[in-house]
């Protein structure tokens, strides 16, 4: 472990955040609030620290390992998320640190889960740095770093800690050139999706708030109702429209500009999740039919939007689908499992997993009739190396094992079991509302900081994939 | 697909089905109930079918493949629970057959789930039958049907379609003698508990069905309140020893019988599945001592039943353990995707594979760090076969998938979303009582006759394991 590199990474991260956080200042300076302060404050103080530990640490001429790489991934985020919250706690938006933690690691996990009780009441600066926090977490806070970072070498470890999905692939032969180009991609789409927001009577503010929101697939909203405070069909579609780009794998995007014209249709991973996304509503819009709503159109108004912010993580809400009738709560829970796909900004299991994993289950049935049979697991034209398989099911029993204790400790929160359930499953895949306690016209503010800090936990275990934060666990992990 | 050697075999199977018919026949006679009208003409339709069977088919020179010891398998346990059901419907115990039918598979799965609104007013014959069920499941038809059936070819393959547990082992050079082995234990086990039983003041009959509900971890008691109708601490303890009997590997009985006096201690799976009950007990113990029951020796006291029959996937109650505070319900909602012991008679995951499943999980940790190195894993002195560990994870997937795919249909059925959720662990994991509308007071005769079907069908998945029933599915598996 070079444990100079290291702290030298993590310092230009934290220089990068502090950066950032003159964006914010601005907008507060714009608006002429008091809270401008707050955000200088906790510049200043993200800045210095990071300066120290720029200055500290050095480069040395080894490059990255492995070890590097996760040791960067899981130390940078709880950083990153850890000075985020400064602006909220120094602001006043909350009197304990423990929240302010909670919604900056909400923010930049994109999860979407808030502790604000009174979010209208709230400055905008404030307001705007914690979506913000979406829009630079979602597609990667070290992504972002690479893209502007002078430190080239063992990018390629840091892509591969922090990128979602199982097999992360280099677009262009330098990973630097790799970022860039998905944060291009990132912020053009961003833009249509202000312009569009703004044409359709939103105002500036909340237009950009909410892109940050639609395109991290975070969900922090400016406005208590969330989206279903505009009552406006137009509005909906244009999110349900961006939710589904940004739960789209981005490098598709890339193909395709760059002349494959097929490159959405032949990945069988973004057809599954049109999929679903599409068999989904069908099936929530006819058990609303019945049961809630009173026109078929009026239930897929609705049926869309919550299918396509739960599908992709993001978390926005247009109904309280806590109220909803069994099989749309159970079918909406179910989906915080699935999540987007691997490459986007989406969260959770991704839908590349859930696929390999049902390929992996009928592979087995078929080697109970042929036992020595060797059948390669194949996805479309390309074979799945093994290797990539068992990452993918020791993935599966990870998510499956925190999930489960994580539900246990939240039970002796005094939250009921579904509840609990719910909180952990919103969390770790990153959604952000829940159901019960937790659910959608509720906030995660009544929980006790405990239970608070370790839902904080499950965010970041949920964002990084788990094995980075793991990892740092295991005996030997830090030697030199 | 040798079609006219499975027919033979199935008609085997339910000849012997017939003829342990006679003995609640015999029950009934002797305790003068009409009854036994009913259950002399589903022994005689049984065994006509079971003749018409054996006498269409024929041993062929050709042994048993993989191919007809699934057929066998899945075809026999479906067959058996349908001709099983005759006695209940023919004697008036339900109106319907499908009611008749999910009693008589909740038996022979030794899940315990009831339809049953007033168990009381039954016949002692039908009681009988009932429970015998669970005895004649528990260690499985099959392996009954090869300790004294003339057909030796292909029983290994019969004999690994049905076991429990990931890669089942022969005691004994032949498999026939392994059959014959372990159905001696069983019998000699249930013998002690019967006199146990009877000696604590239990009458011979409640002796004598208890038995085959413990020994076989079913869960059916011919008494309204299962085994809490007696409150006797002394009858309690001595059901949790047996049930946690019943829910070792019976292979470890005979090594210790044999000679190896570390049997027990030096297996892992043995070892774990103590642990668990030990510390399932004082965490459920601590969550019910303060928020619960008054004394710390009475919370001890419920606590360790309630542990042993859920981990153990008995299901017999001695408290209404739905109104226990959440953290107990969501730890026994959890056991219920544990269960016994490999090669015992409980239900569910089975330790074994929870364990390989976390070591298979923590390996891939490991090979985060080193991506090159061979890491074979290993169980005690043993390493364990990369295709096993395969075949356990595509079971973990397929397990889940089964869940959630019949907890989603299930809230169709009108059960709120948890309520389902324990249908399904309840019956896929083959427990019994659930929690909400399935919990410990409650019973299944709520539900309608396609929710019946979907948990009769969860409980033979789960006692197979569900690779035999969805082989069956699996094109070009008939081809003779």
């Amino acid at each position: 472990m070079n444990h100079a590199l290291v702290l030298r990474s993590l310092g230009f991260l934290l220089l990068l955040e502090a950066a950032a956080m003159t964006i914010p200042l601005g907008v507060s300076l714009a608006y002429g609030e008091s809270e401008y302060r707050a955000l200088a404050l906790a510049a200043l103080l993200t800045g210095a620290a990071g300066a120290a530990m720029y200055l500290g640490g050095r480069t040395s001429v080894e490059g990255f390992g492995y070890r590097e790489g996760l040791a960067v991934a899981a130390l940078g985020w709880v950083l990153v998320a850890a000075f985020g919250a400064l602006p909220f706690y120094l602001g006043g938006m909350f009197a304990s640190y423990v929240d302010a933690l909670f919604e900056s690691t909400s923010g930049f996990t994109t999860t979407g889960a808030t502790v604000l009780v009174d979010i209208e009441a709230q400055s905008r600066g404030l307001l705007f740095w914690r979506s913000f926090a979406h829009w630079l977490g979602g597609m990667g806070i070290l992504v972002l770093t690479l893209a502007i970072t002078p430190i080239a070498a063992g990018s390629t470890k840091v892509f591969q800690a922090e990128s979602p999905g199982p097999a992360p692939t280099k677009l262009v032969p330098r990973i630097k050139d790799t970022a860039r180009i998905l944060y291009g991609v990132y912020f053009v789409l961003s833009l249509a999706e202000v312009v569009a927001l703004s044409a359709l009577g939103m105002s500036l503010f909340e237009s950009v708030t909410h892109t940050f929101g639609t395109m991290g697939t975070g969900g922090f909203s400016p406005r208590a109702e969330s989206i279903g405070a505009y009552d406006s069909p137009a509005i909906e579609m244009t999110v349900v429209v961006f939710m589904l780009v940004a739960g789209t794998n981005f490098a598709l995007y890339y193909r395709f500009i760059t002349g494959d014209r097929g490159a959405f249709w032949e990945d069988r991973e973004f057809r599954a999740f049109l999929g679903i996304m599409l068999v989904g509503t069908a099936l929530v819009t006819l058990n609303l039919r019945h049961l809630y709503y009173d026109s078929l159109l009026e239930a897929l108004r609705y049926a869309s939007f919550q299918v396509a912010s739960i599908l992709t993580t993001t978390g926005y809400t247009t109904a309280d689908f806590d109220r909803w009738p069994e099989f749309s709560r159970a079918f909406l829970l179910l989906l915080m499992f699935v999540g987007g796909s691997a490459g986007s900004t989406g969260g959770s299991v991704k839908v590349i997993r859930i696929i390999l994993l049902v390929k992996y289950a009928v592979r087995e049935l078929h080697r109970k009739l042929h036992p020595r049979a060797v059948m390669p697991l194949r996805l479309g034209r390309t074979t799945v190396p093994e290797s990539v398989l068992s990452g993918i099911l020791a993935f599966f029993v990870l998510y499956m094992a925190i999930f489960v204790v994580s539900t246990l400790l939240m039970t002796l929160e005094g939250l009921d079991l579904l509840s609990a359930a719910a909180s952990v499953a919103a969390t770790l895949g990153n959604i952000g509302p829940g159901l019960g306690l937790v659910g959608p016209a509720e906030n995660y503010a009544f929980i006790s900081a405990p239970g608070k800090l370790l839902l904080t936990l499950n965010m970041i275990l949920g964002r990084l994939e788990i094995y980075p934060l793991l990892t740092l666990l295991i005996r030997g992990f830090w030697r030199e």
